[in-house]
């Protein structure tokens, strides 16, 4: 056997994300949160790519921009203090991928997470700034009352979402509780997408 | 970007199985059909390898020693006439992975479908065989009646196996009937597994 798939959620979505991304690429991550995602995402594009970073949080931000640095991989990134539902304010170019991993900033003040109305309109711009074949990664957490309502609303969304246009692929544990974090991965196919 | 994730469930489990598996391993298909699933495990193993196929129906039989010899790649498959839930009569190494794609033979007599109590049954004969790391995939089909009560009891099955002993992974479309094909990906962690 040469490989071992991921014990838990968030490794199995970079597992893909490795797989899809190359040098150069331009991403997103929605939540950068103490900035893990990110300096994955900057890993993976490199100093010819482009990694927009957001959150509203100057804790996150500024814990985002130590690892960056610690790391030497500041350059591709552009840290954006401000709500991911105003990614379209930002970012004009075709995106490869876009990462969202909801709740809330880990070891911080767990009454300050993401919410599914921002949420849901945030993935939305995202799907529409994403190019065909582009991946976006959202993992959910419904343990706690405000990501119960956002799973609700994400998985909405998804229902909204043509097949024809895109594909929607859910990553859970069958073994595992109800509450138990998992992924959907949406993979855009057509140019536009129509919210039905 | 540089590759594409699967726009079905079966072109994702070998996806999957593609990265995970590598010359000379053992492996077995637990339901032959019409060896597409015998073929893509024959190119992945090589000659060094050994593959283990099985179906009751003399047609898949023949139709999967043609579709090998075609391809120029008999040599490592035994092909087995008989049920799957003897599997264990015919296999006695470990296994890296088993393969599981449950319901009817294409282009055939609907009637005859593989059936909930062989099939948990050979999948618990199986997770045996495998070794520490391997994986069982298996991809079920809600849509007739037969297979959405072999649905309800490979979750049940599912949710006897503990966490710290096999970790299993639901990949199902978000977007699609819930009669729509979807798979489970097993991965045996401990040594020795314990059905509760």
């Amino acid at each position: 056997m040469t490989s071992t798939l991921p014990h838990n959620i968030l490794s199995f979505v970079h597992y893909l994300l490795s797989q899809h991304l190359k040098s150069g690429d331009y991403v997103a991550d929605c939540t950068a949160g103490n900035g893990n995602d990110t300096l994955f995402l900057a890993q993976r594009v490199g100093q010819t790519g482009c990694v927009w970073a957001f959150d509203i949080q100057e804790m996150a931000i500024h814990n985002t921009r130590q690892r960056l640095n610690n790391a030497d991989l500041l350059a591709p990134v552009q840290l954006i203090l401000d709500g991911h539902q105003n990614i379209d304010q930002y970012i004009h170019q075709p995106l490869d991928a876009v990462m969202f991993n909801l709740g809330y900033l880990p070891q911080s003040d767990k009454t300050c997470t993401t919410t599914a109305n921002h949420s849901v309109l945030a993935m939305k711009k995202s799907l529409n700034l994403l190019r065909p074949n582009g991946l976006l990664t959202v993992v959910l957490y419904g343990g706690h009352s405000t990501g119960s309502d956002e799973c609700l609303a994400v998985e909405a969304l998804a229902r909204q979402c043509k097949q024809q246009q895109v594909d929607i692929l859910r990553y859970q544990f069958a073994n595992r509780p109800k509450s138990a974090p998992y992924a959907l991965i949406f993979r855009k196919i057509s140019d536009e997408i129509v919210f039905s």
